[in-house]
């Protein structure tokens, strides 16, 4: 269970500035999608289907399976910008984890947490999936319709459309310097319903 | 459901500052409390058993009964510090729900809501209580123990021990400029296991 951090988090660090989001100027062919790993400025693109495989060879990015799961984010105390990257596996698709810290407010670095389909939005809100803190007899839970990797990791985290922890928040559900957080995926609603009907 | 602001939050917002928490100090009978309404330097002080009927009719704050109740805190919009407070009875306790728009960072309120049981804090353990926030596809929840009212509320929040919301996920959740917040109490599973045993 341990995370992967992409490689270039330091360097963009050491820059200062986050890279911007090239993904909807750079695709020209609309089958295209380009390389989802935040904050590395990558040149690649290619198939939907072949993003998983990009993503695991290229940036080290580990797999985990089943319905659900629990990531353990390590090194909370890294100084942001820096990313926690999971793919998880489940119900025939693969999500993308994305857990960031960031300073929105100078000095005061915050955490974000949100789950992408390596998929199109359409397929997308067949989801819910669920973030769940849990420690010190205290849990906060976060539910949501995933978004799609063809969408900026980018722009869902500055919009704040995602599970936010501030820097206390984040080391009362710490162990350790280390933050787990379990996910769950489950299909959403409107499904269950045509199911029941 | 109409929530009661303090009458002194605006004169705070005024003087551009909080005022101090004086509890501890105040009190020389460890039998008396202090008003626990927040954002208002109130002189009263007297036994724990006359805290609610001064807080309903002092300052005007309304009392919600059942295990699971809705808080509508209307008008989200107003200048932060701005303190929305109910009072909530349940099994045979009442708690003070205080939520709280404070500027942490200059120029970027936040909410932070938390609930304090109107009794010690050994009373205070013996019970869970959780906020959810619950609208357009997305769900947040938070668990946790709540705080006596012999506490200091502003501590709590200055500590970060609490639900907190920046500004677009508040906007994500609300409807019209109000919020609705979800409130239920349970006994804490110490007790659930007691009960097993």
């Amino acid at each position: 269970y341990a995370p992967t951090r992409c490689a270039a988090a330091q360097t963009s660090a050491e820059q200062g500035v986050l890279p911007p989001c090239h993904h909807h100027e750079a695709v020209h062919d609309p089958q295209l999608v380009p390389c989802t790993c935040p904050l590395f400025s990558c040149p690649w693109e290619g198939h939907l289907e072949v993003v998983v495989p990009h993503l695991r060879q290229t940036h080290r990015i580990n797999i985990l399976q089943g319905a659900e799961i629990v990531f353990l984010a390590t090194d909370m105390h890294l100084p942001a910008p820096t990313d926690w990257i999971i793919m998880h596996s489940c119900l025939g698709h693969q999500f993308l984890l994305v857990l960031r810290k960031q300073e929105k407010y100078e000095g005061h670095p915050q955490f974000f947490a949100t789950m992408m389909l390596i998929g199109t939005q359409t397929q997308a809100d067949n989801f819910t999936y669920r973030l769940e803190l849990n420690r010190n007899q205290r849990r906060l839970k976060w539910e949501a319709t995933p978004r799609s990797v063809l969408e900026c990791v980018d722009s869902v985290i500055s919009d704040g459309d995602c599970l936010v922890l501030n820097t206390s928040l984040a080391q009362l559900f710490s162990d350790n310097g280390s933050l787990a957080i379990g996910i769950a995926i489950t299909t959403s609603k409107v499904h269950n319903a045509e199911n029941d009907a």
